[in-house]
């Protein structure tokens, strides 16, 4: 089984690093980082460089498809080499998965047209304009598409998948090797939990109603 | 105010990227990733390349230190050069941590003596024999340093740390634009959760189980 992670410039790490630290131990799997052109991208911060081990037409039908999000996914909705790959492994693909504005991704290469699907709580109407139907679950499985909800996310779909595909006493072992028993010292890590004005401010200043502003 | 976050061969990636999330939206701070040599670094899957964008040379106060843990952490106890880079820059610095078995580094460094500290639930044996006091509390503060348990609980470590800084309500923001919500398909995220059977078959193959064996 290979499973592919797309990386591309601006790209959130966690959206990428979540999913792979669990999934790449799946049982007889491969892993591998792949984008455009082969080499080194920068994360949205500036400050984290990951590596492209694979350019896209060297890895043409993966298994698992996973697509992180983040700044530079804008630039990504009009890049036509991203979205063809995107749409020439899922024909393949046993899984086509994204996590944060990843989904944004896989709605504009025509892939969520009809289904549910989530994103980061900022770009759900924008998931809506792509076709899909969107909901506010952390992680939403419909059919071979699996998609998360922002950044911090990609942790719990991967164990979810990872659960579906080698069963859920491997899927706990690797939940108790990672020591994921989470304790985030506040209780403030979603839309319906934050304080009101804090999601009005960071919905105010997002990317997403910036550029819906006429 | 700088960050630098420790890089070496087969670290694990989730380790050095969790706090790295976190800790690099700090209002005026700079994150850099460092190691003995500016480079890549592969981490412990083997699938993974994060790049050192300056060499220890280069980072001489930085005000926060990370360090990571993974299997390359059993090398790196017998390498003067990370040990002593951690003792140089801990002279000067605001704070001192690690994720996972980046706490036996501060503990080979001397600088864990007599303190209060964790790490990944499988090393905390080994923490004690490094003359620190380990508890199995997920994060552990004592005085300047910070120490979290396994891989996942770096997450919750820089959020601590984050509001510790910044305040309480810049560390909700970060949490909310990392969707930080966790929903674990399974609660076996700690020993004290996890089937006794599964804690025993990992205990048992571990590498400081397989290590301590004469």
């Amino acid at each position: 089984m290979q499973i592919a992670i797309v990386l591309f410039d601006r790209f959130t790490a966690l959206d990428a690093v979540g999913p792979y630290e669990v999934l790449s131990r799946l049982p007889d799997a491969k892993t591998v980082f792949v984008a455009e052109q082969a080499g080194p991208r920068r994360s949205d911060t500036g400050y984290l460089t990951m590596v492209a081990d694979r350019s896209f037409d060297e890895v043409t039908s993966p298994d698992i498809v996973v697509v992180p999000g983040g700044p530079g996914q804008t630039e990504q909705m009009t890049d036509n080499r991203l979205l063809d790959w995107l749409r020439d492994t899922d024909a393949t693909s046993l899984w086509t998965t994204s996590v944060c504005t990843g989904a944004l991704l896989l709605g504009a290469a025509g892939l969520l047209r009809g289904r549910r699907a989530t994103t980061h709580w900022l770009a759900l109407d924008e998931l809506a304009r792509l076709g899909a139907r969107p909901t506010s679950d952390r992680v939403v499985v419909d059919g071979k598409y699996v998609t998360a909800a922002g950044v911090s996310s990609g942790i719990d779909m991967g164990l979810r998948l990872l659960g579906t595909i080698a069963g859920d006493e491997h899927a706990r072992a690797i939940q108790l090797m990672i020591e994921y028993d989470p304790q985030p010292p506040y209780d403030a890590g979603s839309p319906a939990k934050a304080p009101a004005q804090l999601v009005e401010t960071l919905r105010a200043t997002s990317r997403f109603t910036q550029e819906a502003r006429p």
